[in-house]
This record gives structure tokens, C-alpha cells and sequence, in this order.
């Protein structure tokens, strides 16, 4: 039960700064096309119906929690799979990015003082979240949830207060009422001709936003309890019902409100004619409702201030949680490091967390948090997804069609069509007009970073393919022959422990011949650990390597290969006694000539390295911690309940 | 015979800086304590003389290149020899910071509009010379040896014009001979009294920054064609001579020319009793001679100014080159990581140069590349390894003369303890007069610096001397002792020619017990695994290890630690497919997993890691280039002739 208010944080949050960017866009064609907003909402919102009845299909139809990514990649192919995921991913950085700028604006309305510093506000706000989900710790599933039903609840009260009072005639007047709007050069004529219907399309397709986020319950179905499928239509169809609510309500009750926004106030607005005054700052819309409705500095304007920032919280901290779990997929599918695919990893997680977050706050910085711009973006990173994921599902639906012959089932499956068919006319036009109308003012950086991803993820998995055939095994006899012999040799250094322990496992190994070797860099030290071999009396020959040029790693392979060249059907294990230390320092001081020989040797064919460790004090203390460490993570992952165990299931 | 003038541009170039500090100290006692600058010049050149003739006899007594740090480490203790290193480090990091910075100043002497971005000049000077020695290229010697020798003969040339035109009366007038000096407030007397005194001590402790760089050409013996004792001792005495002869010189020129510099010029200095010019630029002593003597803007001026910066450049340049071969040393006697030890080892001395790059960075951007500064800290540095060096010698002498009968050697080493006494009561003394009176300015930053580098190095030394005690071989008979059976365990994830290979070569070794283990992180990827192997019908059996919290790398260690509960006197040798890749990212999408669980298995006594390396198609022509870099560096390290190689023969 709790799932439904954690998925719904996204998708609700858009509330917070949709309606801002519907009336903005209107208000260039003048008070005239302002009337139009409301409308355009409801489309917005009908829209937003639309696509969610289309995704409760599609949840149904795939239930394993893959999503977009998942019906792209099965019906229309791998490459608009990999296009979606590289969308999605974009989108969870622009779900950061947009959140945190919208949580600025919220602050800056409570704290006017604050005004002019969004950039930094939202710059703080994305690092603090990272910093969170690098630390990864389980959050109180019920503290989250609790800002996002009284956030609704809330709204829901001023949609309610504030219709009585709009019906009484006892709305409170906010500054804004008194403006008046500077319609662009272009458009003094108000909503005329195909410049009109292209600012129409464009607050349309910017109010999208208000979309952004309702693809997230169908990509985390698994958090939820079964039977999944038809739990998150359930969630699917409140969350519609809610969204499509308060889009509806709220815009009318700015319009009765007289609400009035512009991208920049004090060029666009004009009080009485003149200027308006120099120390105005524009408050979000929900903001000067809550004005409206509850009156001027009411405390309820700080309530509904705060719960819209938790709000907004939430939804970018939700971003960073669906991160790992479309990592896993793609890290499946071979188009992401294949360590990935364990939601365990947590240094690979960490690295993909940290990406995410330095994304997003550089989009914050670069734009200075400014909304209209980012949201251009966001739009273009989401309905991608959404289009691609469309067209998949219509491919679905044929194939179905095709392989049915049962009336009923026909014509259910024929409805599903139109709804997918409606749904991706609607995302196509979106993504054409967004992309038509925005695309030199930013919406081109969502398009290059979608490509780069895609491109990455591209050769990621050319490169595991080609490995692959590489690896494949063709001929299972041929390589099951065995060298004919060992050859064991041991790097010796210094005559201490660790050189008698590979001695004493070499030697138990039993090879066919076994040497020791010691580099002649120095002679003196050389003279050294020749006497004191002898001294041990050990039935192992030592060879000298000759080394002119006072070099370690050369004599070795050198060597390793003349033995090669002569008995080429021979292995040649190479014993090389190593130190375990418990601090990094340690490491620095250590073992940087074994590892650097241990690498080289790696790349010889038919041999093979032996360590053998020798645990140093220190590494004992640090061993113990580990122990102790794996053991609570273990029990950390079991009190996280099933779902998080049975993740990983689905897919190939 | 090219090493004579690479050894002397470090101490050479102290001329172009020193002069300044021993008048600029003396201003302000007012005109009358000028009239003293030429004496103590001449004070400063015959205790650089007696020091040089004290080290003389020094690299008679140590020839092998050990340097301060040898003598004392032999003849005081090793702390005292750390405690040598550490202030030679500290030394080689001000002769990069000092030089850089007064290269700046001849900068600004030649262009007056660059006047205010000294910091900036030099800051770029610092990290370009640390960029041109971490790229390491072997530099052509005759090219900077050049520069050193026009360098001295431009100066002999100005000594002798400018003595024969002082004779005469006709050296121009410089800007700064008309101005008068301002003495401070409780000096106003001239040098009279206490404070008079402490003025002098300081000139001259300030002036012997005029010996900085004279320890360079013991520290660098090997670098000499033998017999190298003697030509050492050839190359310090010409350069004795030189340094003297042109240190006193250019004192006694600059008070003909009556040239004033002060530390404040604006502050200190007057003209007409009103104030400088304000557009007035200080140029060094050097400039200004080479203005009276060949004339103001003569094009002499210009080529003194390049030269005297080329022999700055050089001399930064010889104190980075100086540090591998003082790392060297202190790695041998474990001060420093033991990779340091062969100076062939590129990755650790990239780092080496790195951090004194930095550090000299760091000091010119914190003291704005201000001279006067700066050479508080590297008279400090200097004077510590002087002056245990001197007590390292006298001791070294005091010995000799107790196992000595004969009456004439006795005689000549009565001669060397005196000069070396007469050395350590002056070193001592400089140090003693910089602590006093600049240690709250600046001094205490080279005494802070000394120590944690003192520690630093102690630490690692007491580290290395701890793990020797943790492994030395105390019972040979008991470490003679074999493992009686060996498990071997195959680690299997999929199915694939890298398998087959470390399942070949584990049977080539004829374990007692052979065993592939495959984890159960996902069921559906395990069947396919157990199904694959089985169709290879391979004789040797798999093992599930079960992995309730989808670990992968804890089932194993359990597994391997139940056999060793089991069997606590068998070898457990673990096989581990690895892939070779070609190219860094490759690494990332390879192996992780595989080196993960090779780290944690180091950890695990009695286990012996066998890592069986497939080499992927990217990895031949990545070794390819190694096997061709390695050819070439072993020709260039031939062609660079024997004093290379032959340098770490010396020391234990
Ligand atoms: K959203
Ligand atoms: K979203
Ligand atoms: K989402
Ligand atoms: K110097
Ligand atoms: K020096
Ligand atoms: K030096």
C-alpha cells in the first residue's frame, strides 16, 4: 500500500510547476490566449488519460517490470530498446534536475530574501540527494509516503475552498491580478492565424510536463505486492484520476484566481501601464493560489509550501532509485557492464549514482535553474520513451490480433489499439512540436545526450559480442587436451616467509620441473639471496636472469618464452609470493613490482600466475571487519523483504 | 666535462638573487649600512670557499654519491641522515620555487608592463618545467650547458667592463642611484648598537643564499667521467673560485654604480624627499649593473636578462633531476617506497616529480613569488644539511685520527677538522641568526616541512622494519614442511573457451581433489551452466554453491574455509579464468567480478590464486607496442652510456 504514494511522487510533483509553464507560454499571445489555459489543461489531462489507460495495457500485457525499454525492445527491436533506455536515462537526470530547480522556486516563495540565488539553491539541493543515495541507506518507507498524501490532500482542499470561494466571489486578489501582459510584437492580435495555433501547440506540448513521471509505476511493478500486474493498473488508474484532478482543478482556479506568469516578469507585465515594481518576485502558481485561497500569508501557504518541496524531493530521490533497476536490465542485455546486473553492486551503483547526480547538477548550473528551459529538455528525454514505447505496443497489438481468432478477444484487443494508436499520434505530436519549437533554445542537448548514450551502450554490447564469438567454443574435443607437463617456476626477491610458503606449495603441486629465479639487478643483492637459498638446503635449483639493463619484468618473459619455444605443448605456472596488507598505504609500499610483473605476465599465452599470499598482520585486523561488515549487509537485505530478492529473476 | 656547468647552474644562479637580498637587508639601516654590502659579500664568498673546501674533502672520504645524506647517516645516525634527506627534499623544492620566481623578476625586467603578475609568471614556469621532466626526455646536454657558460662570461665581461668604467668615472647612471633610502624608525642611528649588529648577521645569513646549489656537485659524483673523486673536486673548486670571484665582483660594482634596492621600494625608498615615481619597477642588481655598465636599454641588458633566466630554468631543472637519485638512496635504506630504488621505474618517479612540482607550486602562488620570502625557507633547508654534514665530517675526521699513527696523515687530518669546525660554527650560525629572526616570517613553514617529511619517511622505515620481524625465517626445518594434498577449485560462470583453458591447465596439474564451483546467484543462468558442462563431458565434477543473498563472492570463501576446517594441512589452489583486454575501458566491462573475488581470496590463508589468463584479440596489439616500447627504451638507456647504469651499484 505504501508503493502507491512512493510511485505516484514523480508523476503528482509535475503539479508543482506545469500549470506555471502552460500559462507563460500563453501569456506571449496576451490576455486573450490566457483565457485558453484552463482548456489546454484539461487536454493535457485527457491526454495524460489516455496514455495511462494505454500504460494499463501495457503492464498487463508485460508484468516482469521492464517497462519502455522492455516493449520497445520486444516488438519493434534491440536498437529502439536501447534508444528508450538511453531516453529514460536522461529522463532520470532531468526528473533531478527539474525537481530541485521547482524545489528552489518553492523556497524562494517562502523566503523572498532568498531571490535570484535558484541556481544555488538547486545545485545544493541535487548534491544533498546524491550524497543520500550514495550513502544508500533503507529510507523509512512511511516518512516518505506521508508529505505525498497530505500533498494531495492539500490540493485537493484548496481545489475544493478555493471553488466555493472562486463560486462567493471571496478569492483574496494576489499582486499578479493587477498586471497586465505585453503580448510579443508578433501576436498583438491574440490567438490569429498559424502563429496562434502554434503558441496553442506549444503551451500544449510544454504543459506535457505535467506528464513527465506516469512511466514509472510500469517500470517498477516488482516493488509492488502481487498479483503486480493488477495492482499497478489499480495504482495506474487512481494515479490517473488524482493527476488528471488536480491538473483540471487547479487551472481553473488560477484563471478564476487571475493568476497571471511570465518567463520574465519585469520585461512582460506591466502594472498600470508602467513598470511593475523593481522587488516582485513571481511566485509558482500553486503558490499564488495558495494565497488566493487561504489568504495572503496565511500559514497555510507555508504548509503547502513545505509539503510541495518534500514532494519534489521525493520524486528526484525516486529518479536515483529506478537508476539500478534499469541499469540491471540493460546490464542483461549486455548493453551495460555486465556487474550491473546485480542490484548488489554497490560500487558499480555508486559510480551510475554519482553520474546521474553530477548530470543533473551541472544541467542546474548551466541553466541556473531556470524551469522553462529544463522542462524542454525533460519533455523531449520523456516522450521518447513514451512514443517508441507506443508504436511498440500497437506492433503488439497486431501481432496478437494476427494470432487470434476468438471475436471477443478481437475486438479487446482492437480497443487496446485505438488507445495506443491515439496515444502515439498524441506523444509523436508532442515530441515533433517540442522538437520543432524549442530545439535551437536547448532541446538539442536532450537529443546529443540520448545519441551519446546510445552510442555507449551500442559499443558496449558490439564489444560483449565480439567477445563472444571470440569465445565461443567450437571445437569441445580439440580443447580438451591437456598440456603434456608443468613447468613451476618462483620468483624469488628476498629470502623470507612468503618465498618458503611458494616454495612449499609449488612443490606440493608436484610439477614436472621446478626452479626457482631471481633478476641479477643488483649484484650484491643478488649475491645476498643466492647464499641465503643455499643455506636453506631446499631441493629447488635457482637460476639466475641475467638483466643488462637493470629491468625486472623483461629477463622473466624472456625466459618463460624460451622455455615456451622449446616445449610449445607445455604449462608454464609462475609462483609469486605476495603481501596482503590491511591499509592502502600499505599497498603503496608493496608488492608494486609483483603486481606490475603479475600484469605483464598476463598477457603471455599458456602461462599462468600463481599468487601466493602472505597475510601481514594489518590484514588480519581488516579481514575481521569485512566478516563483520558481510554479515550485516546479509542481514540488511534479508529485513528488505522479498521484493528486493526476487528482482533480479525476470529477463535472460 | 659538460657536467661541470650542469652542476654549477644551480649554484651559479644564486647570483642572480642574492646580491639583492644582502643590499635589500641592509637598507634598512639606512646609506651608511650600504657602504657594508661589499664586505659582506666578501664574508659570504670566503665562507662558500671554506665550505667548498670542506666538501672537498668530504667527496674525498665519500665518493659513492651518498652526498650530506651519507655523511651523515654514517657518521651522526641514521635519524640524522633522514633528517639531511628531508631538508635536502625541501631544498629541492625552493631551488624550483626560488628560481622560477626570480626567473619572474629578469621576466618583469625585461617587459615592465608585466610588473604585478611575478606569481603568475612564475606559477607558469613551475608548471611547465615539471611538465617537460614528467614527460622525461633525455635533453640535450650541450644545448644546456650553453647558456651556463655565456652566463659566467657575460658576467666576467660586465665585472671587467664595469671596473674599468668605474675607474674611469663612466658608468651610467641608473634610476635608483638618485634615490634615498628611508631607514627604520629604531635604526635611524646606522649600524650601531645590539640591533646594528643583528642587521649585519642577517645580510649575511640572508646573502648565503648565495651558497645554495654547492652541495649538488657531491650528491651527483656519479654523473662525473672517473676518476670521479678527483674531477668532483676539480668541478668544486673552479666552481669556488667562480662563485667568489663573481659574488664579490658584482658587490663591489654595485656599490660604484650606487645602486639601491630595498624590499618596499615605494615604502623605503625616496627621491627628492617625495615619493618615487609610482610607475617605478625594481629591477634585480644584475639588471640594473648591466644597465650602468653597457649602458641603459643597451641590447646587452637583454641578452644578460635571457641568459641569466635560461641558467634559473636549468637550475629548476637540475633539482628535479637531482630527486630520483636522492630517492634512490632513501628507498635502498627504506625511507621511501622500495620501488623507488631502480631509477628506472617511470611511474614512481612521475609521481615523485609530480609532488615537488606541486609543493614549488604551491610555495610561489602562497608567497606570490616574493623573493625575500622564499629565500628565508631555502637558506633554512640548505643550512640543516649543512651543518649536519659538518658534524658529520668532523666526526668522520675525529675517528680517522684516533686509528692514525702515522704523523703526516694526522697532520693533514688535523687540517680537515679545522676547516670543517670553522664550516659547522658558521653553518650553525646562519641557521641559528635565520631561525631567530625570520622563524614567525616564514622559516618555521621549511622546519614544518622537514619534519613531516622526517616522519613520514620514519614511518614507512619502522613499517618496513616491522613486516621484516613478521617475516623472518626463524625455523627453517618447520617452513621445510609441504602441504600433503592439494584441492584445487575451478571458479565457472559461463561456459566459455576461458574456462576450458583453466579447466585444462588445473588438470595438468594433477590436483589430489579437482573441483568446478559455480555460484547460484540466478537460477535460470545456473542451469544453463550446469547443462553446458555437462555436454562437455568433462571428468571432473561441478559443485552449486548456494547464495541466499545473491553474494557472489562470500559462498566461496565459506566453501573454501569448510575445506580448510576440514583438511587444515591440504593447499587449496583456486583457478580463475580472467579475460586480457587491450584497452583501459575494456577492463571496466571485464573482470570485475573476477577481481573482486581475487582480492578477497588473498585474505584467506592456506589459498593460492591461479589466475589463468585468456588473451582477448585487443590485448596482442596492446603487447605488441610493449615488446617494441621496451626494445626502444633498452637501446636509449644503452646509448646514455655506463654512468646509468652503473648507479646503483654503491650503497647496501
Ligand atoms: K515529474
Ligand atoms: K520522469
Ligand atoms: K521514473
Ligand atoms: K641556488
Ligand atoms: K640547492
Ligand atoms: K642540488
Amino acid at each position: 500500500r505504501l508503493a502507491l504514494p512512493l510511485l505516484s511522487a514523480n508523476p503528482l510533483s509535475s503539479v508543482a510547476y506545469a500549470p506555471d509553464e502552460i500559462i507563460l507560454t500563453l501569456a506571449v499571445a496576451g490576455l486573450a490566449a490566457m483565457h485558453l489555459a484552463p482548456w489546454v489543461g484539461v487536454a493535457v489531462a485527457v491526454i495524460m488519460f489516455v496514455i495511462i489507460l494505454s500504460y494499463r495495457e501495457s503492464v498487463k500485457a508485460y508484468p516482469s517490470g521492464g517497462g519502455d525499454y522492455e516493449i520497445a525492445k520486444t516488438n519493434i527491436g534491440p536498437r529502439a530498446g536501447v534508444i528508450v533506455a538511453a531516453a529514460l536515462l536522461v529522463d532520470f537526470v532531468l526528473t533531478v534536475a527539474v525537481s530541485m530547480s521547482s524545489a528552489a522556486h518553492y523556497v524562494i516563495a517562502m523566503f523572498p530574501g532568498l531571490a535570484g540565488s535558484q541556481g544555488l539553491i538547486a545545485g545544493c539541493g541535487v548534491v544533498i540527494l546524491t550524497l543520500l543515495n550514495l550513502r544508500g541507506r533503507a529510507k523509512n518507507r512511511l516518512l516518505a509516503t506521508l508529505p505525498v498524501v497530505l500533498f494531495v490532500t492539500a490540493l485537493l482542499a484548496l481545489i475544493i475552498v478555493g471553488s466555493i470561494r472562486a463560486a462567493t466571489g471571496t478569492l483574496a486578489h494576489v499582486a499578479s491580478a493587477d498586471f497586465e501582459i505585453v503580448p510579443e510584437a508578433n501576436l498583438e492580435s491574440g490567438l490569429t492565424g498559424f502563429l496562434g495555433v502554434l503558441v496553442v501547440l506549444r503551451a500544449f506540448s510544454t504543459g506535457a510536463a505535467a506528464m513527465t513521471g506516469i512511466e514509472g509505476p510500469i517500470s517498477n511493478v516488482q516493488a509492488l505486492k502481487p498479483p503486480r500486474a493488477r495492482n499497478a493498473g489499480i495504482i495506474l488508474l487512481l494515479l490517473g484520476v488524482t493527476a488528471a484532478v488536480l491538473s483540471i482543478g487547479l487551472m481553473f482556479l488560477a484563471r478564476a484566481a487571475n493568476i497571471q506568469v511570465a518567463e520574465d516578469p519585469h520585461e512582460n507585465l506591466r502594472l498600470n501601464g508602467g513598470e511593475i515594481p523593481a522587488n516582485y518576485v513571481q511566485d509558482p502558481v500553486l503558490g499564488q493560489l495558495a494565497h488566493a485561497v487561504f489568504g495572503l500569508k496565511s500559514p497555510l501557504f507555508y504548509v503547502l509550501g513545505v509539503l510541495t518541496i518534500l514532494v519534489l524531493i521525493t520524486a528526484g530521490h525516486m529518479a536515483f532509485r529506478s537508476f539500478p533497476n534499469l541499469a540491471s536490465l540493460l546490464a542483461h542485455d549486455g548493453y551495460l557492464p555486465r556487474q550491473l546486473r546485480r542490484r548488489g553492486d554497490r560500487l558499480g551503483y555508486s559510480n551510475g549514482i554519482f553520474a546521474l547526480g553530477l548530470a543533473a547538477l551541472l544541467l542546474v548550473i548551466v541553466f541556473q535553474a531556470h524551469l522553462t528551459s529544463l522542462i524542454q529538455l525533460y519533455v523531449v528525454g520523456v516522450f521518447v520513451s513514451f512514443t517508441l514505447s507506443q508504436l511498440g505496443m500497437l506492433r503488439h497489438w497486431g501481432r496478437k490480433a494476427r494470432h487470434t481468432a476468438d471475436k471477443h478477444i478481437r475486438l479487446r484487443i482492437a480497443r487496446s489499439r485505438v488507445l495506443n494508436l491515439v496515444g502515439l499520434v498524441i506523444t509523436a505530436m508532442v515530441l515533433f512540436i517540442v522538437l520543432l519549437t524549442r530545439l535551437t533554445l536547448g532541446a538539442w542537448l536532450a537529443i546529443a545526450a540520448i545519441g551519446i548514450l546510445y552510442l555507449i551502450m551500442h559499443s558496449i554490447h558490439a564489444h560483449y559480442e565480439q567477445v563472444e564469438r571470440e569465445l565461443k567454443i567450437e571445437n569441445v574435443q580439440n580443447s580438451r587436451t591437456l598440456p603434456s607437463r608443468v613447468h613451476a617456476l618462483i620468483l624469488v626477491s628476498s629470502i623470507r616467509k612468503p618465498v618458503l610458503r611458494a616454495v612449499a606449495f609449488a612443490r606440493a603441486s608436484r610439477p614436472s620441473r621446478l626452479e626457482a629465479l631471481v633478476v641479477d639487478v643488483e649484484s650484491e643483492a643478488t649475491e645476498r639471496t643466492l647464499k641465503a637459498w643455499d643455506a636453506l638446503e631446499l631441493p629447488v635449483p635457482i637460476r639466475v636472469l641475467a638483466s643488462p639493463y637493470r629491468e625486472t619484468t623483461a629477463p622473466i618473459t624472456d625466459y618463460i618464452r624460451s622455455i615456451r619455444a622449446r616445449y610449445p605443448r607445455d604449462l608454464v605456472v609462475v609462483y609469486i609470493p605476495e603481501y596482503v596488507v590491511g591499509h592502502w598505504w600499505e599497498q603503496l609500499v608493496h608488492n608494486q613490482t609483483a603486481l606490475r610483473i603479475k600484469t605483464r605476465l598476463h598477457f603471455e599465452p599458456g602461462v599462468v600466475v600463481a599468487s601466493v599470499p602472505w597475510q601481514l598482520q594489518s590484514s588480519r585486523e581488516l579481514i575481521a571487519q569485512y566478516d563483520a561488515a558481510a554479515e550485516d549487509s546479509a542481514e540488511n537485505i534479508v529485513s528488505q523483504g522479498s521484493a528486493e530478492t526476487t528482482k533480479e529473476s525476470h529477463g535472460s
